[in-house]
């Protein structure tokens, strides 16, 4: 039996321990000051209140983030569980806690653009803010999962990535279930870069959506144009893995991520309103101003393909889709697909 | 003005009408022996009976098999309009007739397998029917556009594929509207493979809409699990792609393609039927006896596959949807996605 101590009590960690505790491990899940009241009644009643789900009956103990050091005591792995909003909090202040014989395993998505408009991945993000001289083993999950489906044992497909294939595969032996498939991958940058792509994307393609709902959100669905954008999108993701060193066959994780993002929660959403007509800012108060991991990457990943095209190391014409959706989020643009910009001669 | 005589009457060569006719040319649409009643109907009424839409008012002429001479008589190009099953009477009858100085081009989508497991493109193949000495410049359409929504005016982007750019670009030029946008390749094995495969894949990633519908059909959707399998689609198309001599770039257009095809039509259809349960034989029945295409590709694909292993060419453990599939539809296995299989460890 391992002692698995997660960070972060939100949708995703949570679900993890289905698979960790059925394997027989214990999960010490740990709230930020964030999660206070779904540790409060998880501790009381075993419901999750954001994921709507009972927590497994056994293996898992709760922690507010005032009890850390006891959570952490002679854990054998630390999984970050926080959203891309509570990379900084983590980093701040977990990362110095988290003895370096113990590997880290994060469920964050997102990446982040530097001053010279390179990006760089979470776990290379944590590796920058260690304190001086510290070593530690941090290791990403990437793919297509939901959280809702993976606590009800819905077939699920990821990869683990991380430097050190060894430590990859005693994580995918804690975490590997009959529902729960791991793929292993040390190229950290491909993974990471595309299922953070994906979001940037999923907004993409979801205006098409909304451009046939129509106005008042009543017109039928039509799909031979979210598939037209669906395919520059796979393009578009390819240039950009290959332009921050990852390998393009990571393009297998974020189609597969692409897909599902489609298909539920508030990308869907928002890019179906800001298809519809809405303005940005009208599209934000219809979703109550939740701040939304897509938007951020998005216009992190416009700022920097921005930066490199003025440095003439790309040519702004090759991501034509990522530039109108960074001019609807944050330069007030209506939405109007460039259509012609995706056509291409291939001789 | 140019004149196009399409051959075959089927869906998608008549809602090719729209843009060419609105593009101010003039189309003479002739059915083959098949086609004889959407023929008459559409003669007298304007209206198609299987695309369910009236058919341009201005610019169509109809013609029935039997006046397929005068139909050519000073044509600019002709359009190959049958579907995979019409192939062999195309090439039969209607190759021979076509001058050397017209262009064809071909909607027609899928691939045949040869006795040494290599697969060849429906233009590979109507250039070796063709009478000896004879030269023809055959093009083909691939990419992800349904008829209806075509006929409606909706965005759809397609790549249009030959060997010779100027004549491709003379095709665009003719078919290209502000709703329908053509891109041009001269990879046409890249091209053709990539959507031709689609139709294996969208089969393979229906079964998980099957397997979460239940037995009684009403479970709800998941979608962690049809992502796996679209990831893992994704993964066999692009190693079916480089095998066939298709460049892997092309998977952008088997991608949006099979993200389309799953979301419609008969081949969803059956996946979930199979996914759900039901014998071949049974989902067959319920399907009234249609003969799929999505089934001759996938068989055609497999058995070239097998072939290919056998020879120690490939692998077989590198296709393990395909070769499920192929044992769902031709040696009675059930529906168990293999999905250990598709675990990957990558250093």
């Amino acid at each position: 039996m391992s002692i698995l101590t997660f960070v972060g009590a939100g949708q995703m960690a949570s679900a993890l321990s289905f698979p960790v505790t059925q394997n027989g491990h214990q999960v010490r899940l740990v709230g930020t000051p964030l999660d206070r009241d779904i540790i409060d009644v998880a501790r009381k009643t075993g419901f999750h209140a954001t994921l709507k789900r009972q927590l497994p009956p056994k293996g898992v103990k709760y922690y507010q983030i005032e009890e850390i050091t006891a959570a952490l005591d002679g854990a054998d792995a630390v999984l970050c569980g926080v959203s891309s909003f509570g990379v900084d909090w983590f980093a701040d202040n977990i990362l110095p806690l988290i003895p370096e014989n113990i590997p880290l395993l994060s469920v964050t998505k997102g990446m982040i653009d530097l001053e010279d408009g390179s990006m760089i991945t979470y776990p290379h993000y944590f590796a920058s803010k260690l304190p001086q001289g510290k070593k530690l083993s941090i290791n990403a999950i990437g793919g297509p999962c939901t959280s809702y489906e993976l606590a009800d044992g819905d077939h699920s497909a990821v990869a683990f990535c991380g430097d050190d294939i060894e430590i990859l595969r005693m994580f995918k032996q804690l975490f590997e279930s009959p529902y729960y498939h791991i793929s292993l991958s040390t190229d950290v940058i491909g993974v990471e870069c595309a299922v953070a792509l994906k979001n940037v994307y999923a907004l993409g393609v979801s205006l098409a959506v909304g451009l046939a709902q129509g106005p008042d959100g009543t017109g039928i669905q039509h799909f031979n144009s979210q598939a037209a954008l669906f395919g520059q999108s796979m393009k578009e993701m390819k240039n950009l893995l290959l332009l921050m060193g990852g390998h393009e066959d990571n393009i297998i994780y974020g189609a597969g991520d692409l897909y599902v993002t489609i298909f539920g929660g508030r990308t869907r959403k928002i890019g179906a309103l800001l298809g519809r007509g809405f303005s940005f800012d009208d599209a934000i108060s219809e979703l109550e101003g939740v701040t939304l991991e897509s938007i951020v990457i998005a216009t992190r990943t416009a700022r920097s393909v921005r930066r490199l095209a003025e440095k003439g190391i790309i040519d702004l014409s090759d991501f034509p889709l990522l530039i109108h959706v960074d001019n609807i989020i944050n330069n007030g643009a209506a939405v109007d697909i460039p259509w012609k910009s995706f056509e291409t001669e291939k001789i």
